[in-house]
């Protein structure tokens, strides 16, 4: 029976995995659940992930959740996976692990609280909240500050000294990603200072594609939506579902 | 070269390694790093970890943090570690990484901050915050929840319905123990619905004991000196770094 991957493009954890599928090319299929719609609370899904949580995967009798590890667990179980996305070496493995870790505590919370607080909160129903937005911005930048100084020291593309992609790199990137809904200014002002994080994004961009632009044309296509928006002065959508479920 | 654990006992992930390598034999040289006294962020340590954080291993060329990635890189490297730590079959693997995320976006939060807001911040130069006390209470209540009826489902002694511990019981064992240090009742309070997470932390304390007991004395200690400062009305003792740093 083919990997089943049951997502919604619209959370950044969901993309990675299926761009790292497609880019490795892992039959798969995809299973929309529509987190604006609260698919992922639905009693069928919740036979699948009792968390209520995307992305999940279906192989054969595994029924994995967490992004972090259905990347490892591909990488693992598919052959044709190439050795630098998750190496055999124990300390590059080791070190992965390390900034998948580390992304949890710091990138995650930054990036995913600031977009939370200070620009999708009213189309989800609740309202935007300075202080929790500043205290994640202060997570972000101190986050972006060690992006640029500690993991992407050297001259390599990719995280680590690597001169090729981890699964690490296509996670955090993802992650970084969801701040293009952000205002195209507050964007640039968060990111200008780190020139090596925004290099190495275009470097895993370029990596994976086409299959990058392709699962981000949800992203790309609500970020011209928040921007007209903004334009007209109004936030009165219907919930677009934007917040990461994993 | 042995291996050097740098640690304070008083931060939860650094008793999770400690007691890891004695229950299996792994020799090593424990380097203390008084977090009360800030020496995590010492010239000297940040050569060796330039993010200032415990616990922290050399082992050989490789440095490396972050507590999990630390159990999963000793489980592959020393021969003597038993299978069920960490397990070579791919799903059982899956799902200890599964089982490791969650904790980083639930338990942890819950935890750390339950008991930063609600006992430790006096004690760190900072105030009580009823507030966010309140909004971990609610993250560590529904991550107790999800542990009883969900991670620790069916009679197994262990998580997903192992009867042998996982690198995951231990690390997420030694999270909860730091609620050690709160008023009794109040310990009481939380635990007592979750039975299963009470016999949960008791089984994984008798799998690692006599370990288990004699690292995590100084967070007994602490909690008598606590409970006598409770009683006394007082909370005037100098900083004594209970934070986790991982």
């Amino acid at each position: 029976m083919k990997l089943k991957v049951y997502a919604d493009r619209m959370s950044q954890p969901s993309r990675a995995v299926i761009i790292f599928c497609k880019v490795n090319g892992i039959e798969f299929d995809e299973v929309l659940i529509i987190l604006a719609k609260r698919q992922q609370l639905s009693p069928e899904f919740k036979e699948i992930n009792p968390l209520g949580k995307v992305p999940t995967i279906v192989d054969g009798r595994l029924k994995l959740f967490e992004s972090h590890a259905i990347l490892i667990y591909l990488s693992s179980a598919f052959p044709s996976v190439a050795d630098h996305w998750y190496p055999n070496d124990l300390s590059k493995r080791a070190k992965i692990h390390s900034v998948l870790d580390w992304h949890h505590s710091n990138l995650r919370p930054g990036a995913a609280g600031y977009v939370m607080n200070s620009v999708l909160a009213p189309f989800l129903g609740g309202s935007l909240d300075s202080k929790a937005a500043a205290e994640a911005e202060q997570i972000l930048t101190k986050s972006l500050s060690t992006l640029e100084t500690f993991w992407l020291k050297g001259n390599a593309k990719f995280l680590l000294g690597s001169n090729q992609p981890s699964i690490a790199d296509l996670s955090l990137v993802c992650e970084l990603m969801q701040l293009q809904v952000l205002d195209e200014k507050d964007r640039l002002r968060l990111f200008s200072p780190y020139k090596k994080v925004e290099e190495w994004i275009e470097n895993t961009r370029k990596a994976t594609q086409p299959h990058f632009d392709v699962v981000h044309k949800t992203l790309y296509g609500a970020k011209d939506k928040f921007e007209k928006q903004r334009k007209m002065g109004t936030t009165t959508v219907s919930k677009p579902g934007f917040q990461s479920k994993m």
